[in-house]
């Protein structure tokens, strides 16, 4: 395959992805930067700098509601604009170790934000969560021990909530799998709500998968805390004003055929900062009363 | 088949019907009333009185939730207690009677409810509604030329969303189709909420399928109206205080096989009076503020 068409699959793959989460999909766009780096056949480093650099912005705007995909590749190209050698096979393997190196920091963050959320899933929580979150995995295979009940919603389209209700019952977790429209009742039987991120925009706000803002809402009805928790990379700089939710094939929310029906599938939605009770990451909890 | 099984079979038609409004299964209920008045084979009226007012009973009941079940279950009772003769061909005529007037004046209220919340949707509205409301539609119906758009959420699991859709879309209606889940964010792009209901509690509280709730929390949210509009039948005299939500199957919804994984299926949901911005029925809008 040729570096062109090599550059649109791997754009594509991270476009279309509809399940993975979005710390995963940035670790893969790093993956894809340090392929490329390894193997464009360049003949000196300021083809193969610019080359790169082009590819990681390409990759960097391919999911603009998942903030470290664009944190990770802007990283990387800050490290990349750095590398100081003549050396095309040097430049090379400073790349890709860049690259390698962001992904770890990416891992260590997830595990790090698990680690920072424990202390709000006491022994006898029941926890609601809404859709897949490779972090809130990770907070319960750390909790180990500690009896928890979870309740997660299904997330239609996509039915990210089956896989992660299959996830946490295989820890052993007792989880009660609902519909999206459930989760106003049974916040009313929780004492937390607790989900991922794709990204926190400036001024706190949730970008999230589609539904949980209305958890949130029901959560703020049922007077039960709200929090999200992420690695730092999902903290963005883009305020909600004008921010632009993804939005996907209709085809997939399965409308019924007729001339005058739009299906409409925007995959997330924005969660005020007021609705949130406190933002978990890797180093720490920040309430909402602390801001 | 025996007096027996026909109960049972009609009994079981009603509490198992996953798709009809509750307006439709009350007049459903008064047919099988009328149908059993005419043919138990009882030899005198003291007999046929009793076992028609047992079947009453027992169909009044077999949904809970449905406000217009036990209401017209229960006037078709007072009146049937209430015929004066002893002629057996008499009575069953009376009683068959009784139950046709009863499912008429619930078409007239349905009719009159739709025509009385016309004034909520003036020309260039965007109504989101959430399920199946057989009032919603006549509504739409009576507008005729009014261009308004209509946003329908699909209603999982039982997808009564999907027929409503398509119902509006044949009256050449611009209809909008999401998923349960966006429904947060398309209340912000609407200029008022407006569904149907299965029950009107004593305090003004709303019972309608879940996920309702959501949608009057982000209509709050958003500053839209959230109107309910119904025939006055579904209104009921019992409080939300203790009030039991109807549970179906959770093969419904699902669930990912796991020994750890139990899915529930909740029905309906409660709205609380307080983000109802008005009650709409054959007799007119009561709004909040009057109230």
């Amino acid at each position: 395959m040729d570096d062109t068409e090599f550059r649109k699959q791997h754009r594509r793959a991270l476009a279309e992805d509809r399940v993975s989460g979005a710390s995963q999909l940035a670790r893969q766009a790093l993956d894809s930067l340090a392929e490329f780096a390894g193997s464009y056949p360049a003949s000196d480093v300021a083809e193969l700098r610019r080359e790169l650099l082009a590819f990681a912005e390409e990759l960097q705007f391919a999911r603009p509601n998942m903030a470290p995909v664009y944190n990770l590749a802007e990283r990387f190209a800050e490290q990349v604009d750095d590398i100081d050698t003549s050396d095309v096979l040097a430049f090379r393997q400073q790349s890709a170790a860049a690259a390698q190196n962001l992904s770890d920091l990416s891992v260590d963050a997830v595990a790090g934000a698990a680690t920072a959320a424990a202390p709000l899933v006491p022994n006898g929580s029941v926890v609601i969560t809404h859709t897949l979150s490779s972090t809130i995995r990770q907070l319960f295979e750390q909790l180990g021990g500690v009896e928890t009940e979870v309740i997660v919603s299904e997330s239609r389209p996509g039915m990210e909530g089956r896989e992660q209700a299959r996830y946490l019952a295989h820890l052993g977790l007792s989880v009660t799998f609902i519909t999206d429209a459930q989760m106003g009742v049974f916040a009313g039987r929780a004492t937390v709500a607790l989900v991922g991120a794709d990204a926190v925009l400036a001024d706190g706000s949730l970008v999230n998968k589609a539904g949980t803002f209305l958890l949130a809402l029901a959560a703020r009805h049922h007077g039960i805390p709200f929090y999200t928790c992420c690695e730092s990379f999902k903290h963005s700089p883009f305020s909600p004003e004008g921010y632009a939710l993804e939005e996907t094939a209709a085809s997939e929310v399965e409308p019924p055929r007729h001339r005058c029906i739009q299906g409409r599938n925007v995959m997330f939605d924005l969660t005020p900062a007021d609705l949130i009770s406190g933002w978990v990451t890797e180093e720490g909890i920040q309430s909402s009363s602390s801001i």
